[in-house]
């Protein structure tokens, strides 16, 4: 199947929407855990969170901006400057998804979705109880994506939780024993089972491919 | 175990860069095809490729700078605004995970590296002829991430080519079916098997998670 610009933008609304938001691959699948000024809190899930930079330790997400909908996590963040993002596991994906239902402000997609807030190191946005890999972040930045206003809203990790036995001595994680989940388009998840580690490609190391 | 943002600077320097690089969670491996206007091909591997929009059809991907080490993707993109994104599969792990190492300009990572360039409808860049789904993208904007000097690069997609029987016909595709990987840390590749699919979340759709 071939598709160009046009023949994509023919396509029905959702059938683009699947397609679009498909073809970058498997997509991490995480809750980002907020909190409001006057104590509300909120959690929704995100399949855009991305490495940005080891040091400092920096990681993004894509938000909507606030002006059509009220994006509830984004305007926690500008008010607090703090946020979690708590990996989505097997067991808990069902719950995780519904947090994109738009709730209202006031109610708390913690409550309706049976998950739980967890406050650590006094630190000011709640985590999620049920997650196994959650990290504690800072807001750094906010950059405009002109080209379709959404936001690249950048954070620096200031903690990071997880289970001993998940990581290995040199650093390496091992997602699959934590029933790591995927996500592609909008709502497929995927298992995900370890394949290979590979060492570090150096050109003087490169199998003989050529032949 | 907990590590804050001073513990974490304490890690050895290759443990960090795989904790840091794995905690975001699963991301996709992509191969990203170039052409310099001298006609000099270079492919590499990328996993912070990330879905920005659908309409117009946006990606972005992050790219070091290239006042460093020489940035071959980065070059070609900028001199002739168009290049490629292709999925890496099961089949072709290896060959795609060397592609990582620095090759010399004049060095084709394509002929290293076992892979084939394809050209197609009179696209400028070359497309990676074992990939199963394979995107055409032009240059829109490159924005640059002052906190630490890495480079935004986004596109949009002009060509989306993919095997049919891959695609349902509400524009879901089955990546599990195509052999489609993901990557953690920096050098742990994972395959991917399809959980389950959820609908759009509707507030007065949510199950009862309250009791």
């Amino acid at each position: 199947m071939h598709l160009n610009k046009d023949s994509l933008l023919q396509l029905d609304r959702i059938k683009r929407l699947n397609v679009v938001n498909a073809v970058s691959g498997i997509k991490p699948a995480n809750l980002i855990g907020t909190i409001s000024n006057s104590r509300q809190a909120n959690v929704a899930i995100f399949s855009s969170v991305i490495h940005l930079g080891s040091n400092p330790a920096l990681l993004g997400f894509i938000s909507r901006p606030s002006k059509d909908v009220r994006r509830h996590t984004l305007e926690n963040i500008l008010e607090t400057q703090y946020y979690t993002i708590n990996h989505v596991h097997k067991f808990m994906i069902e719950k995780a998804h519904y947090t994109s239902a738009k709730f209202e402000k006031n109610q708390s997609e913690f409550e309706y979705c049976g998950l739980t807030e967890e406050y650590l190191f006094d630190f000011k946005a709640p985590f999620v109880k049920e997650s196994r890999v959650k990290l504690g972040m800072r807001l750094m930045d906010c950059q405009p994506i002109e080209l379709n206003g959404t936001l690249l809203v950048i954070g620096e990790i200031q903690h990071i939780i997880l289970p001993d036995e998940a990581i290995h001595k040199d650093g390496h994680i091992d997602i699959a024993s934590l029933d790591g989940v995927g996500l592609s388009g909008l709502n497929n998840y995927y298992q995900i089972e370890k394949l290979t580690s590979l060492p570090y490609a150096r050109v003087s190391e490169v199998p003989d491919f050529m032949s």
